[in-house]
This record gives C-alpha cells, structure tokens and sequence, in this order.
C-alpha cells in the first residue's frame, strides 16, 4: 500500500508527499494538527491540512525570519515571537547570544507539545532559560505592550480564519507601539505568484505605520508556488543593511551577509505589487 | 468531472494541476508531448511526462537563463541555443537588437511546430529573420563549431535518456571550442534541494574547461522545489557584473540589473555543493 498526503494549495494546484507514517493526529480547539514522516522531505508538520514546516526546507523560512530583521538591528536586547510554536524561529533567534529575553507567543499549547515530542530539530530552545513561552492570542498580547521589544517575528500560517487578523493593518499599528523607538518587525507574507492582492495590501499597510517598509524574499519548496515573501517595517534602520557577519555562520544552511541583501533584490513583477 | 495532470517530480513528490483542456497529444520518434491548458498554470508543456513551461512561470525560466549570460558580455553578436523549442529562450534574446544572429538547434521538430500553434507567447520570434533553425542533435551540431559564437544557452530538459548527453563534461568542452575567445554559456540546471549531486558535478566539470565558473538561481514554481540553478561558464567577464542596464527592462516580468547580480548570492548549502 502506498500512503499518499496532498495539500490543495491553491484551486487548480496540489503537491503531494508519500508517507512513510503517520506519527501523531489530534484536534484541538484551535486546529487539526498532524505530524507525518515523508519519504522526500523527512517530518512535517501539517496544520488544518496545510504543510507548515517539513526537515527539508524549515531552515530556509526559520533562518530568514529570523536572521534579516536581526542583523539589521545594530544591539537587539529583546525578541518577541508571534506564533512560531513549532520552536524554528525561536531556536534561530536564540543563536544570537547577546540577546537578553526571547518570548514566544503560541494560541496553541498543543503544537507546542507535539513539536517537543516528534521535531526535536526545531523545539531544541524551549529549555533555554531566555525564552519566555505565553499560551494566548498573539494580537491580544501584543495590544497591551509598549515599547519593549527591540525585534517583533510574526510567524503566521496563512491568513486563513483567526489568523487573517495578524495581517491586517491594526495589528501592525499595534506591532509598532510594541517596538522600541528604533525597532524592527518582520512578517511572513506569502508567495507573489497567487497571493499577490495580499502582498500589496500589507506592504500599503505597514507602510502606512513604519517610516520604512520594505519586502524581501526566499524558496521554500513545500510552500505554494516556493517564491516566498517577508515584509520588514522598520522605525530607524535600512532593513536590508546587514550590519555585521553572523558569529555562527558555519551553523547556518541558508543565510548569509550577502544573500541578506540579495534577498531585497526583487523581481520585476514583485515590485509592480508595492507600488 | 474533474481532470488533474500529475508529474512525479521526485519519488515520493508529486505536483497536480487541474485541467480545463487537453489541447493537443502526440508520440514523436523522440518523445511524448502534451499540451495542457491548466487552471492555475494556463497553458502548459509536457514532454514525456515533465512539465517544461507553463504561462505562469516561463518568464522567469526564459529571461534569467537569457539575460544574465547576455548582460554580461559586452557585445555579443552571436548566439546559440540548444534546445529551446518552445521558443521562449529565442524570444528573450531577441530582445538583444544588436545581435546578428541566433541560431536554435532543437533536436525534434514537433515540439516547435506544437509550440507555434498552441504557445504564441513563447513560440513569437520563429519568424524574425535573425533566427536560424536547424533540427537536429545539438551535441552533434557543437562538436564541429570552432570559436563561432559570443554566448550559447543550453535549454535542455532534465538529464534522463538522451539529454544526459547535454550535461557532460564532453559536451562542456565542445561548447568551449564552439565560443569565441570572450564567449560565455550558460546551462539550466536543476534543484539544489534535490539533485545535489548533479550540480556540484556539473560545475566541477565545467570549471576545469573554463576559466571562470558560477552558479546562479531563480525561482520556477513548476520545476521540482522551485528553486532552479543555472551554471555559467566565462572565458573572459566576470558573469556576475551586469555590464548594463537592460534598455528593454520595462518589458521585463522577473530580470533586472540588480536581480543580475543577487542571483548569484547563494545559499550557505548551495555554495557547499560547488566545494
């Protein structure tokens, strides 16, 4: 018998994974979550039936949400993560030692756990003392801060349902009075080939809140169409300035100083969407 | 009823996409090909089994393989392109109106003729009267050209049966004899995630013919992860310099001077496999 998951992406489009097995499957009051081993992408995390991270290509998305906005911010001191429960981001944020506090802020206890048990690749960091974990509504959570945080990750599923508010334009002017005066926010926000209504508007959005906004992007294979984007806005710092080398280079499979600005070099048709 | 066309990428890895019509589907002496229109993709090319272009994507495909060898040699005036019988390559390096000629060797026929009926958007230059056509074996038509051209592209499809002959080091040294003493080539392939191996052996066979050897990336959301690899290989430029800024650079959806230069910012596991 051969076990085949497939995500309908987009209408019209489907990727498919043969499963090896299925390790773990449960609703919550939030979602299904489901973790499954594949045979070309090694263990993934499947939420409501939407791939979120797989062992192939986490490294690319998690690297690059974390390591841009962080090394364009010349002394960052304290993190926030907004959603991001499967641990990636938290463990690439924490691989800046000079970091004081990290806290992560995950609706769902639950994914949390379930990454614990079965991607220990990526929840590594969840016993490091820095990181301060909240099970609640990270647009709740962030409406109450102001100016704590040197750098703010939104690190969304796909604004689908609860989540769509963590694209929407309060939740960035919200995001904004959270940050320090020369803070620095990015966001996961989909592929310019089929959402690209979606990137123009959060790209006005943030724009309309940061003195400057800017996209940048990366390939994540599992992810609908690969061609990923991520808007920065930013209170002082040029976002596509890389201010200083990773100390911990040799540890990264993706991100580099000069891929850091390449990144911001977009194609023709992205930069028709932000204008 | 609902019709889907699936490719195994990989094994294990499959894409689908829905289709509205079957336009056209023939066995020629060297292949199957099939001509789809698709939900998502529009229409789409696939020959035995492997989608080559869709209307979705193939810009990004056609300009980056064209465009960056283009721009970075100061003054071609003549071309080659193996393969490539859809068109799209041809279209793309036209848009050079100070070249006086490109030659297209496509080994079958059909695929030309298939692409003039049903592509128009690929297929647009066939009649331009600096394009010559010749319909044979392109690791035949090389061996006997001695320093006739500026730059030559390589348009080939995966290197399974007869195309593997298009990714030897072979091949690689008849195209060196086949440039002019400043030429350049370039070659699509393939996916770092994926097909690791190949692209660290392809390179390593072309950096001992030529003298500068590189890789760059763009993203084709239907080839195999996405993210595709060219390898370049220079007697003379460096192909990372953009030598000038595209004067058609309005009429362009992906390629652009900066783009140029950013695509050969590579992943830290990219830059491992050219070690």
């Amino acid at each position: 018998m051969e076990l085949w998951f497939t995500e309908l992406q987009k209408p019209g489009m489907k990727i498919s994974c043969k499963v090896l097995q299925t390790l773990h499957r449960e609703q919550t009051p939030f979602q299904e979550i489901v973790l499954l081993d594949t045979v070309q992408f090694g263990r993934m995390l499947v939420l409501d039936g939407a791939v979120q991270v797989t062992l192939l290509d986490e490294f690319v998305y998690h690297e690059m949400l974390a390591h841009v906005p962080l090394h364009a911010h010349p002394a960052p001191k304290d993190v926030l993560i907004i959603g991001g429960g499967d641990g990636g981001t938290a463990r690439e944020v924490l691989r800046h030692t000079e970091l004081e506090s990290v806290t992560l802020v995950e609706i769902d206890r639950r994914v949390v756990d379930v990454c614990r048990r079965f991607l220990p690749e990526l929840s590594c960091s969840y016993d490091n003392p820095k990181l301060q974990v909240h099970f609640e509504d990270g647009v709740e959570y962030v409406k109450n801060k102001k100016a704590c945080y040197d750098v703010i990750l939104v690190d969304s599923p796909d604004p689908v349902g609860q989540a769509a508010r963590l694209f929407s334009a309060e939740f960035y002017r919200a995001i904004f009075e959270a940050l320090r005066p020369d803070g620095i926010f990015a966001a996961q926000t989909e592929s310019p080939f089929v959402d690209a209504e979606l990137i123009g508007r959060v790209y006005r959005d943030a724009n309309r809140v940061f003195p400057i906004t800017k996209l940048y992007q990366a390939v994540v294979p599992t992810y609908p169409t690969a061609l990923w984007t991520f808007t920065v806005g930013s209170k002082r710092y040029d976002p596509e300035t890389c201010l200083r080398k990773p100390l911990f280079e040799d540890d990264l499979r993706y991100y580099n100083a000069d891929l850091h600005q390449a990144s911001f070099k977009l194609p023709n048709f992205v930069k028709k969407l932000l204008r």
